[in-house]
């Protein structure tokens, strides 16, 4: 059989082809995404179900005078391939390599590089607003949406945008595959279910879209032919396109849970990892939280569509009653949180570190104005890898400091992530949980204490550190490094990290150059309240990540970069010293 | 005619009389809030609006056993009438006073003290989920939510849970008065005229909601009718009321863009406001974007369902084609922002400083992380006044230290207002102004300037006092009484605060005592930034709010209790000297 892929370069080639090598096209981008996703990791299962999705996309229409917008980013590895970057893929998701979401430093068929959910319908809208401004209303503007980020609420104000601008027309191509990570709950998903088996009244109808579909998204033909009446209405439409994800992938179609969704390195014969995972903080969480809720009948847990990567489906295992999948939704599962802890539950929310910052209001106004008993558990949080700016979790530490009654406690260790949690649902108000996407340091004893501070190791006390969460680690290795060179200095851990507590104003306030060290934002974190809670005698320094946006690479070589390992920590401090000895 | 109301201070009291009573009942209860809303000022249209729902809601449900939740809050001002608050009506919206929103302090019937939009159907869900748990379903939840409000998507992520949840029976009651501030605008919107009009498929059946309605939201027969048959459902369901805003009031009736939404203290005859209003930062801001709107054709405004309290209506009167309200959908209002500067325009979005934190994911990821040039223009920053704890903008300088790239002006007077708003839309970046809710100043002139930095005052390099945006008045005279006493202080405004400008690092690193004076929070603000700017020698004092929720009274009680006067500061810099002489 006559290979293909090499010859289709840019949407222009893949116009050009003649329909029926279009299949074996599709074939040739299945076996080509099995191959390199699963030499590097990355998102499989979403992708091997957009194919021929992407492929009618780019025949339709002319990218990038037609705008096309893919919305959450991990669904655009098919068109990374048809416009010209199939060759990058050797580097996916490396440092300084090909991102695992649209860039618009990579190409100029790329738009958007954010990749948090639901978002894509509201850019849209806004570029079909500036078209129409420019009197430019021929070229299209094509958002490709999954019914996962269907349940996020900004999906719903962009389309009651878009539904009321008839001589606007955006084109939603509606990916729906089912699910999101997990099946996608709720009523919408429900609705679209009832679409696919007999079509009546869309919601999107009701909101002023015209429908099309729905369609079968694996069969090429039909989904030119939709995308060409779309185009031709001239008005805001939907093409409802109904595919499955992991389709042509014998692991990931029988993967029922989540179709091999986000891989790490795999064999691709049987899509299992190569390496067996090591334990993970999330693994740890995810233990003890079924402990506690055993223990706890109001416990509750509550995931933003993400059972799975968050730990919690082991809890909705076991206590199904007891666990809420609300969606896409952060601010639904943080105001239904406030709506249970008044009705004397305790809501343990698991969600990203990252994807909190959709939430801030809900943290601010629901939950801390209430002080009520909700705990956040963060997961990714810091530098989390591969996924680059969008997925960092660098704000969290920031954002939670500037709430009030909120406690913050960040684990050094799994020993610490149970004793923290069981404190964090104990608590009668708002607390956090943070900790990153990594294997978890099983337990770094502490030395001795100071009330709820623990004493990591002291050789003096000319340099007070403070490790927080996982930087206790490099912090212990500087800690030796400079002891052994001299320095009188000792390393902490605050456990709970905001606000800044007695016991650690108390031991702060011994050291003369007090050094904070967190993987979070290194002006604005825990680390600047306690530079607020130093007397004027005392220097401080902050170390921790840089207010800039991070890009994607490894957890290690990033926390490198950014002078967070042993040595680099070791480092900064000794260049303080030498330039202001004590 | 006998009045009634002094005889109706409970639910039950409400129960007990005769039908025919109620029509007058209403009409009492209008006349009281006409009256006592002139007095004092506060939400007077929306409240006129839903008397007879109110009176059906209490008559048909058992609260507080039956939890009735009213989102925005505004509105529930006749509840707190007929649950035994009419008498604190005197004190409506003062410092120790009735809040003009529910709160949990003030009674056994109130469930929610956030006064953010669109967020009561999140924790009616939650509640129902927790009554479901605990075995108590037979009591009714019910949340009452605006047309208005359920353009934001908060909204629509809960009604996707309650539509999937047959067995948890929430009661939402759809008051439907056609208007947020101004008319609601959007497919939902143009549905539920649709729907007014002659029922079809509602979008909340779609979702799995029962649908009954429309109602005349003024029949109180008809309402109680239709509450009883909504609980016998036992199912998720919505009652579309139809009301109509400013009800019975014929000033308000005939105002038509806000039917009296919102007033000042107010002549009840006319309903026009007793003092003129002086000009404030807001109406200096709306008149100089038209200006620039004239000379930038590429200038759009928008706004979230605020286009007058926020000035937009004088840009949209003049440029219809360039003024876009999105509803009260704050995460679509910057995305879309997101897409239009992808599109060659400079969007200025216009929006209470408070709801910024409902898009602040929308800023970081969507504007920030693609350096998009839009403009952010936060009204009502800082403290606000008699709106309380959910009003008060007092996160806006801390959340946005946190945006890689993005820059902050805080304008000391209108001449800075005009001057920072064009240095803003000039910038090829995300920029933000803010600027509180008050009578601006007209002009603080310089006395000097390095570089960026304006000098205002100085009697010396001792202390050097940095003024953020409207702090400069009170910073000034505490500058006055401080150099009078023989302290050399220098008072600076750096018009843009965040980042820390290499001009401002200059001038701070002249002074030993630096002090930072702004109405946000005093840790984590611009302030906070610079200390981190300060040199090791350097003693720095923040002053600002505490990480406290601040409770309602006038802007100058709260900024006076919170040390933001002249004498105040200047009372804290003398303590910080008398403490640690320089």
């Amino acid at each position: 059989m006559k290979t293909l892929l090499p010859y289709v370069s840019t949407p222009e080639d893949l116009r050009a082809l003649p329909a029926e090598l279009l299949p074996g096209l599709a074939g040739e981008i299945r076996a080509f995404l099995i191959d390199k996703v699963s030499a590097r990791g990355g998102h499989l299962g979403s992708n091997l179900g957009i194919v021929e999705l992407t492929i009618a996309l780019h025949r339709v229409f002319d990218s990038p005078a037609d705008v096309i917008v893919f919305d959450t980013g991990h669904q655009a590895y098919v068109h990374k391939i048809l416009t010209g970057r199939r060759d990058a893929f050797d580097a996916l998701r490396c440092r300084g390599g090909l991102s695992g979401y649209p860039s618009r430093q990579e190409s100029a068929h790329d738009h958007m590089d954010s990749s948090h959910a639901s978002t894509a319908l509201s850019y849209a809208d806004g570029m079909a607003k500036a078209r129409h401004l420019a009197g430019d209303g021929a070229r299209a503007v094509v958002a490709v949406v999954g019914d996962g980020a269907l349940t996020g609420g900004v999906a719903w104000e962009a389309l009651n945008n878009l539904g009321a601008a008839g001589h606007r027309p955006v084109i939603v191509v509606l990916n729906d595959n089912g699910r999101s990570y997990a099946p996608t709950h709720g009523g919408c998903a429900d609705h679209l279910g009832r679409m696919r088996a007999s079509p009546g009244v869309a919601v999107f109808e009701n909101l002023g879209l015209r429908y099309l579909g729905p369609v079968d998204g694996h069969d090429i033909p039909a989904l030119e032919r939709a995308m060409r009446a779309a185009r031709e209405l001239r008005a805001p439409v939907v093409i409802h396109c109904v595919t499955r994800k992991g389709r042509g992938y014998e692991p990931a179609e029988r993967d029922l849970d989540e179709h091999l969704h986000a891989i790490p390195v795999t064999d691709p014969a049987t899509g299992r990892p190569l390496t067996p995972s090591p334990k993970t903080w999330t693994h740890a969480f995810a233990e003890h939280l079924c402990a506690l809720g055993e223990r706890r009948p109001d416990l509750v847990a509550i995931t933003a569509a993400m059972p799975g990567p968050t730990g919690l489906a082991a809890f909705g295992r076991r206590f199904p009653e007891r666990m809420f999948d609300v969606g896409i939704a952060e601010q639904q599962a943080l105001a239904s949180a406030a709506g249970m802890a008044m009705s004397g539950l305790h809501p343990v929310v698991a969600i990203y570190a990252t994807f909190l910052n959709r939430a801030f209001d809900q943290v601010l106004m629901d939950i801390a104005l209430h002080r009520l008993p909700v705990t956040l558990v963060l997961d990714r949080a810091g530098i989390t890898g591969p996924d680059g700016p969008s997925h960092h979790g660098m704000w969290d530490l920031a954002a939670l400091a500037l709430v009030p009654g909120m406690r913050v406690a960040a684990p050094r260790d799994v020993v610490r992530l149970c004793e923290l949690l069981e404190e964090a649902v104990e608590h009668d108000g708002p607390t956090a949980l943070r900790f990153p996407k990594s294997p978890a340091s099983v337990e770094i004893p502490p030395a001795g204490s100071v009330g709820d501070v623990d004493v990591l190791s002291s050789s003096g006390q000319d340099v007070l550190l403070v490790a927080i969460g996982p930087m206790a680690e490099p912090c212990l290795s500087a800690g030796a490094m400079l002891s052994a060179a001299g320095v009188g200095l000792t390393v902490v851990d605050p456990r709970w990290v905001i606000p800044v507590s007695r016991d650690l104003r108390r031991v702060v306030a011994g050291g003369r150059l007090v050094v904070t060290v967190e993987d979070g934002l290194a002006a604005s974190g825990a680390g600047a309240l306690v530079r607020q809670a130093c007397g004027p005698g005392q220097r401080v320094v902050n170390l921790g990540l840089p207010c800039e946006f991070i890009g994607q690479g490894s957890r290690s070589e990033l926390l490198a970069e950014a002078g967070l390992t042993g040595q680099g920590i070791a480092y900064a401090i000794r260049k303080e010293l030498d330039r202001w000895p004590l």
